[in-house]
């Protein structure tokens, strides 16, 4: 006992103010074993809770101070609440991040192999942040975007393009910020692992909600009529499918499947990460199988990677994937599948990313 | 008391969400005659109060819904903060703003008037996100960018820059959200009442924070040796003091007064909104008059415009401001002066920038 107390005191010495913190706040940190220490001043509060995928009770101090001390977190970004007598709520001392339809706090947890999105001396492209109006859904929308470093300067160049989706209850500034898109190509591209490319991360939600074929339709043709048009028609891309890749996470992946699948002839690259057609409704997912099924020569000739991605089996998309591999299996679809372990979250997908992106356009 | 009810219902009628609102959410709604109904799921909670300036208490139905219809607000973009068992939190229901040191909630209130940034169908430009490493600062830093329409396509052209400095308790981020610079300066090209500019949403801070002499040299360092550099080496800019500009808000304006006012041969144009030096200050006050008053002749001499702007009566800075135009009276430093009401806002820099950006550059 007297050893773990000793072991304790060590590691909170060594704790450091989480980079997901807004400016100046102490708390969160993480310590070098990857816990999380939080700390909120609420004296008047009666219970206080941290939600960071399990619900954790919070200990007031004498002075109004609410402590918990986490398990060892797994690596990379976490989004996490705050749970005020039973309402969920942002900590005032995190960054905000769009993820479960509303701004969420989110902790980043330093591990060893994060290098490949870490802010190093190599040439940085843009993000932007570009508006755009729709004759899809007759609004004005937004894309981020990220150019690589040299777009502004090579003026002769053209560019091939990744168009990546968001999960459901995220948008566009998904990939931007949880995901670290830009890191992740920059370093890629700085070690000629990945050829510059420009990312464009859609807002991939709909006016009609939801994963049915109405809302996936939707999707497909503001994409095609909206999306990609402006993007030949007002950035230097390259316009032909060997030069075009559709990726998305989750809601995003099934939005790949749906749009990307259809339009073998526009995409030569589909990346679906987290994600699989419902294995126990035949009624959504049975047109999507009738569909392959009747152009599987079309889409094997015309891909160059159809490449599938999973969390593990604590993923809770495990089994849908595993369901819809069997039918590509069944229907002589081609495919490549892998699997890196860590659920349905932001550090797979972080990493999903950095793999895809070194197949692209070669 | 019929008639008032009637009137009461029939504006509820016509209220609507606001656009701060996430996606999706009901709630807040502005009514025709501007006010805000807030209504908030909290059944445990004990007390909810809304903070938007002054706080209010809310009240709690049946259902465990709290509500409060707000007076009249005034037009524009305002801070708000749920107050839950005394912390402020931000509302679930509404997109997140950098200010008050933290992530806040925020409310946009229609007026008429507010066609100055609405989003209109004329070409827009695009907001970049901009990481660069300070060797001033020794880290990195980011700034977000505005391009005006044909940036990337008029290959040929340079353009001049407005650097442009949030608030205290804000960032780079302030201009681009809650300014809606982008906006703004869209509709002023398009209908040719300024001239096609870049805009630097410079992040004013610094290591050693506060208003004092030393944070404001290093302020005064990294926008001399770090920003404009990069900035005139990344991007088709003019690089003369005819082509640059310098403006902030409240220690935004202190920092142009401050960095301004010392390298008139670096900016022509000065625009100073809701900012003063301080009139119970001497010591820290007293070397600013000094340089100035050693100055005079040179910053009549360079300075086109030396544009100073209060938000009425009601602006904190109020005191210092005309102070300090007392001073530079005495002086003879020669300077422009507007006042727009509405207090230390956000409207009122909005209107700032929109009646400073066409004095620019011409």
């Amino acid at each position: 006992m007297v050893f773990c107390a000793v072991a304790l005191g060590a590691a909170a010495q060594n704790s450091f103010p989480a980079e997901t913190n807004i400016r100046g706040a102490k708390y969160p940190q993480i310590t070098s074993d990857s816990r999380a220490i939080f700390k909120v001043k609420a004296p008047e509060v009666q219970k206080l809770q941290l939600d960071l995928g399990k619900k954790s009770d919070m200990v007031k101090n004498s002075e109004g101070v609410w402590e918990v001390t986490t398990d060892s977190l797994s690596e990379g970004f976490h989004y996490y609440s705050l749970i005020v007598d039973g309402v969920a709520i942002c900590d005032p001392a995190s960054e905000t991040f769009y993820g479960m339809s509303r701004m969420a706090s989110g902790i980043e947890v330093p591990f060893a192999g994060d290098d490949y999105y870490a802010v190093k001396d190599v040439p940085h492209g843009d993000i932007r942040i570009k508006r755009y109006f729709s004759e899809v859904t007759k609004s004005w929308r937004n894309f981020y975007l990220y150019t690589p470093p040299g777009y502004d300067q090579n003026i002769n160049d053209k560019y091939p393009v990744l168009y990546i989706m968001h999960g459901g209850g995220e948008d566009q500034r998904g990939w931007a910020t949880q995901g670290k898109t830009d890191l992740i190509i920059d370093n890629l591209i700085a070690e000629k692992k990945a050829v510059p490319m420009l990312v464009v991360m859609v807002d991939g939600n709909m006016p009609s909600s939801g994963f049915g074929m109405e809302a996936l339709n939707v999707f497909e043709n503001e994409l095609k009529k909206s999306v990609i048009p402006f993007v030949e028609s007002n950035y230097r891309v390259k316009a032909d499918s060997k030069n075009r890749a559709l990726a998305g996470l989750s809601m995003g992946g099934l939005q790949t499947l749906h749009a990307g699948v259809r339009n073998t002839d526009l995409f030569a690259y589909l990346g679906v990460f987290s994600s699989g057609w419902w294995s126990n409704n035949n009624e959504l997912s049975g047109p999507q199988y009738d569909f392959m099924k009747n152009n599987a020569v079309t889409i094997n000739k015309n891909l160059k990677q159809f490449w599938i991605a999973m969390g593990g089996k604590e993923d809770i998309a495990w089994q849908n994937c595993q369901a819809m591999m069997g039918k590509f299996d069944e229907m002589n679809i081609k495919y490549t599948y892998s699997e890196y372990s860590g659920g349905h979250t932001w550090p797979v997908w972080r990493n999903n990313l950095f793999n895809f992106a070194q197949l692209l356009f070669k």
